[in-house]
């Protein structure tokens, strides 16, 4: 029952595109990620998945359309849709999604983390 | 794909004690709730339960300890695990525990909410 501050995290890394997991619950991680500049269309198979947005503003793309989630709002994307997050400036987010999710979901490449660092 | 702005979901209920649903994903809810005053303790026999708090600062007691979260932070309290929340001042808090879960746990009160409303 240790309490988890999220700036005092975030401050521990600076990377782009690298989950960092902050806490676990019914099988599910809680991640914090920084992001800048594009990432890859993906989709998860068989993970629904949570941005919430701390800082900045994100886009999430869809093939159909575009969703721009600012700091204090979430989205949910459901398991199967294709989507590409886009920061035209750093993002900070906090990712809800189920353990062992792979960030680029069914595309391997060079940002791919298969086991994100637990803080 | 909808976005969920925090502030404004916030602000269509007064109601303490009383969660309200605002997303849902892999079989967990995603629910708002104010606190203000001692609820009850309980524990989840089945159900992890994260706190994180976006406005005040709760106390979260437990049998042996007390963890003061504060906005930008947040607890998860294991499974079975005895808390009682305790608001000095009104608390706005997102909570994360699977849907079906009852807010006042082993207990059955006044405050007990069975199927929480979705805004």
């Amino acid at each position: 029952m240790q309490k988890v501050n999220l700036d005092e995290q975030l401050a521990r890394f600076s990377e782009h595109w690298s989950p960092r997991v902050v806490g676990e619950l019914n099988g599910q991680h809680v991640r914090l990620v920084k992001l800048q500049g594009e990432f890859v269309w993906h989709h998860h198979a068989d993970a629904d998945e949570l941005f919430l947005v701390l800082k900045g503003r994100l886009r999430l793309c869809f093939r159909d359309r575009e969703v721009p989630v600012g700091a204090g709002e979430f989205c949910i994307v459901p398991r199967g849709v294709e989507h590409l997050p886009v920061a035209e400036e750093e993002v900070h987010v906090l990712l809800l999604e189920p353990c062992g999710t792979l960030n680029t979901g069914n595309v391997h490449e060079a940002r791919t983390v298969v086991d994100p660092e637990h803080l």
